[in-house]
């Protein structure tokens, strides 16, 4: 795989959030060239990254690059930074920005990287950072596509969706992060991007949840194309573009969590499919999955914009409604809708 | 999953080639209330059949209905046939059903199980069927859809979907395999389906190979979303819906073969990318996969129509032109196109 070499040189970059996406997404853009602080909240994980080069919290094992710092001073990574990159749970993410507002370069991009639909005001992160930072809608952009953090830090060719209404910082975005192994596309679509990214943790807990029942490909397989049409419905009545749920941001990002076993969501389903309750899943995994978050602001978007989401309306009564997974996923087999 | 109880009660159904989907066709036939002989070629393998209720050979372990009779005499196979299935290899197609035209009832029903595209005329199956037995395109149908042959043998909940001009056939067709755990929907998209039947073989072959190289789960969510994508775009330029690709026999098709252990094609294409060449993989495999016949004429077809398609492109390469995976992959990552 072609790239320009260090194309994110001269760029500084502030990525805020030290999980194992955010690290990643730290080494790709280091990687590319570009100046990297990397922000955690935790002093001890900071120590850790600065002594031993390694995330040993969410990436242990991978070698992050020299150029990568790390600190737990939001106002020092920020200094200075062309590109802001929002790596943290989406439903934390109005608390950490409104913090974070003040210390945010006045023409600084804001490139999210999270996947979820606040709770309460169903919005998306991006109208989230543009409500709580002031920012116009130009300066905000979403990245989203098959991307499996650990499987692009060990350099594993993949590629991306850089999603912005100006293609100037998309252009630039995209030079940022743009390395051998790793190829980012641009496209103007950001409300599908977003959408895909958050309706697909949902699908994927869908899909866990009938692989923890004993189900096969073919289940998974009918559950992937459902759950990207009633992503598609959605998106477009938010007014999403089509064929970015046939791309990567849509179709990829989908296949790619509902398949892997290092999906979070999946893995979480397929523990509620073998009957463990939602507390027990949380406890043993110590973290909740952003699609059993994600689902109920999902479906209540869909119902306030008259859309059928029956996947959907199954994971929000399996995580949350306390119905069992048998009988829902029952339900949804037996009433299936025409395909086509 | 519940579905009319017999709906197949009165239908006379002969499938002709007792291969593991064949088989498992037979059965879900059988299931449906059908009176269903299965012919098959071998007559030690008719005697296993008749004797142990089993097939041996190709779906060892499951017990086939008793209603269900096998014979290797294609005449007794197909005397009264309401619906004649056919499912074998698809470059034998022509050959059998020269030697089984004159056989078939005048107006039965002919359902192709079939997924390629014969070598030399560029031909789909239904193409091959009218032409060799001079029925009219009403009285040809398609089934396709994620069908993981053993999954549903085992009476997993799978749906599918049957492809026909004449609604009227397409719902008796419907009625003669709808059981508890199969869900047949009907469409008038036979160029759609048969073509995504078609294609996604050479694109299982594709995602093996990058699996055999050793890449995840990222890698072959982009070769699934641009396998569909170059799939779609043929398909339209041959005169198919676009939505097709979306629904059971394009995108769930397509997810099921590529992610499934239980698919010989992203199998054989796992071996190739391992290093091995295509004469050891058959003789390992002792048998070719459909995508390794398929994509040649796949190429042609897209050629003829001025498409791009740049997977099965390289699928050929690797397959009849000795390129080595390794090269192939290393091109089609660095050339990628512009996915929205």
């Amino acid at each position: 795989m072609s790239g320009p070499e260090r194309s994110g040189r001269g760029t500084r970059a502030a990525v805020l959030g030290a999980g194992s996406w955010g690290t990643t997404f730290a080494k790709v853009l280091a990687d590319a060239g570009c100046a990297v602080t990397l922000h955690a909240r935790r002093p001890e994980l900071c120590e850790a990254i600065t002594e031993t080069g390694e995330n040993p919290d969410y990436l242990p094992g991978v070698r992050l690059p020299r150029t990568l710092t790390a600190t737990v001073d939001a106002a020092l990574a920020l200094d200075g930074a062309d590109v802001v990159v929002l790596a943290v749970p989406s439903q934390s993410l109005r608390a950490n920005l409104t913090a974070w507002a003040p210390l945010l370069p006045p023409d600084a991009s804001l490139l999210s990287l999270m996947k979820g639909i606040e709770l309460g005001s169903t919005k998306r992160m991006s109208e989230v950072i543009c409500e709580v930072t002031g920012a116009g809608p130009e300066r905000v952009a979403a990245l989203s596509g098959p991307n499996l953090a650990r499987e692009i830090a060990e350099e594993q060719p993949a590629a991306t969706v850089i999603a912005c209404p100006d293609d100037d910082r998309a252009t630039a975005l995209q030079a940022a992060c743009h390395t051998p192994y790793f190829r980012p596309y641009t496209n103007r679509d950001l409300v599908g991007c977003e959408l895909g990214g958050a309706v697909k943790n949902v699908i994927a807990l869908a899909c866990g949840i009938a692989e923890g029942m004993g189900f096969g490909d073919n289940t998974r397989a009918s559950l992937i194309t459902r759950g990207l049409a009633e992503t598609a419905r959605l998106g477009t009545a938010l007014g999403a573009e089509l064929t970015t749920f046939a791309g990567l941001a849509g179709l990829g990002d989908l296949v790619a969590t509902c398949s892997s076993p290092l999906s979070r969501n999946r893995t979480f389903g397929e523990k509620l499919g073998r009957g463990m309750s939602l507390e027990e899943v949380q406890r043993e995994t110590r973290q909740v999955a952003e699609g059993v978050k994600s689902c109920r602001p999902v479906l209540e978007l869909a119902r306030a914009h008259g859309i059928d989401v029956p996947l959907t309306e199954a994971v929000v009564k399996v995580c949350h409604d306390g119905v069992p997974a048998q009988l829902v996923l029952k339900e949804i087999m037996s009433r299936e809708a025409k395909p086509e």
